[in-house]
C-alpha cells in the first residue's frame, strides 16, 4: 500500500474471498496487483490494516478500496500464517468471506489496483500467494454453511422458478442433484410460496414460480436445519 | 516470553480456551500470570508465536509450555484485534479452543506461569486482557457446534446413563432440559445402543446403561444433523 506507508501494520492484511452467483455460475471477485510483490497477478482484494484501526472496519475498507464494492456483510474464515506464505517477510493474512449478487455492484479497481472483476470458480487464473488455498478454504466453508442454513433470498430475484434454486445449490456444491428429491426436500421445508405464475419469455416449459416464505425462512434461519443431498 | 525475546511475532499471539466437563460441571482452564503485563491475573493460557514457527504448532507448543497438556485437537475460532485490548503496544490474539476431560490431563504451570488449574464456567475470576470476551466467543461457537454435531464421544465414560449425557448436553448449553422429550430425541437418532446393566454404587433408582453405537455415530458427524431443544 504504496500511500501508507508507516500507517499500516506491516505483517497482517486481510484477504476477502467474495463469491458471486451469476447466471448459473458461482464466481469469485478478483483484482489484478499493479504493485509489488506478484505485481501484475490476480489475487483476491486484499490489504494491510491500519495502525489505528479496528479489523472489521479494514476488511470494508480494503474491499471498497480495491473494488468499490461496500456495504456487505463478511464474515471472518480464519488466519493465514504459513511461514513461506509471503515472499520478503512473514506476513499473517486474516480471510474474509461473503456471498453477494453480482449485477447488484459496479465494480472499479482502485488502490494498488490495475483491473477487478468476476471470474467463474471453474476457470480461475494464476493466483498470487496462497490465494488459492484461501478460497477453497472459504469454499469448503460456504458448503457446509449451506448444508445448515438455507441460502437464496438475497441471490435470487424476489419471484424464481425451483430449477433457477436448484442451479443455485449445484452450483455452490459443486454437484448435480436429482430434480425429483431436491423439489421433494425443498417443499417439505415449508420455505417456499408457489405463486399462481409462470416464467416468462419465450420458453418452451415455462416453470411455475416459488417466492421465500419470509417469515418461515427467518425461523429456519434460527434453529438450524440439514438439508440432506 | 521472557527467555524468547526477538524470537517471537511481537504483535501475534494465541490464546487457548480449553473447555473441559468433570463432573456435571463445564469448566475452562485458566493460567495465572507470573509476568507483566497483567501479572498476578487469571487468564487463557497463551504466547507468542515463533517467528519461523507455523500456527497450529505455536498453539499446541504454547499450550504445553504453559499447562502440560498436549495431544489435543485444538480447532482455531477467530482473531482479536481489537485496538486496545492490550496495554503499550497492539497485539492481535488468535484464539483457538477445544473440549476435553480434565481427568486424563495432569497439569503443571509452566514458562511464565504460577498456576495453572479448571474454574467452573459459572465461577470464573477476574480476567486478564479481553480473555473473557474470547470464552464468551468460544462458548458461543461450542453452543452452536454441539446442535449440528454430537458429543460425548470423547467426554464420557465408555457406558453412561440417559441422565449423564444429559447433564452434558445441559452444561455446556446453560439450559435445563426435558428429560422426556430429551431421551426421546436421542433414542431417536440411533446414536445409542443400551446395554443389559445399570449403574453401579449404591443409587436409589439406578439408571440403564449405554455405550455410542460408533457407526453410526460417525454417520451423523458426517452427514450432520439438528439437535432441536
Amino acid at each position: 500500500m504504496s500511500h501508507q506507508l508507516g500507517k499500516v501494520v506491516e505483517n497482517i492484511s486481510i484477504d476477502c474471498v467474495i463469491f458471486g452467483f451469476d447466471k448459473g455460475n458461482l464466481e469469485v471477485l478478483l483484482i489484478q496487483r499493479a504493485i509489488n510483490p506478484e505485481k501484475d497477478k490476480w489475487a483476491l482484494p486484499g490489504g494491510f490494516i491500519l495502525k489505528s484501526e479496528e479489523i472489521e472496519n479494514a476488511a470494508a475498507r480494503i474491499l471498497k478500496e480495491t473494488s468499490a464494492i461496500e456495504n456487505i456483510y463478511m464474515e471472518q474464515l480464519s488466519v493465514f500464517g504459513n511461514v513461506n506464505r509471503y515472499p520478503d517477510r512473514r506476513v499473517f493474512t486474516i480471510g474474509y468471506f461473503a456471498l453477494v449478487s453480482p449485477e447488484k455492484y459496479n465494480l472499479l479497481p482502485g488502490i494498488d489496483t490495475t483491473e477487478v472483476r468476476w471470474f467463474k470458480m471453474s476457470d480461475l487464473p494464476e493466483l498470487a500467494f496462497d490465494h488459492k488455498a484461501i478460497i477453497e478454504t472459504a469454499l469448503k466453508k460456504l458448503r457446509s454453511r449451506v448444508r445448515i442454513r438455507p441460502i437464496g433470498f438475497e441471490l435470487l430475484p424476489k419471484k424464481f422458478s425451483l430449477p433457477k434454486l436448484q442451479t443455485l445449490y449445484e452450483s455452490i456444491l459443486g454437484v448435480n442433484l436429482d430434480k425429483r428429491n431436491f423439489r421433494k426436500k425443498l417443499l417439505k421445508m415449508n420455505l417456499l410460496i408457489k405463486l399462481d405464475e409462470k416464467e416468462k419469455g419465450n420458453i418452451k416449459r415455462a416453470a411455475m414460480l416459488y417466492k421465500f416464505d419470509r417469515k418461515n425462512y427467518n425461523k429456519l434461519v434460527e434453529k438450524g436445519f440439514i438439508f440432506e443431498l
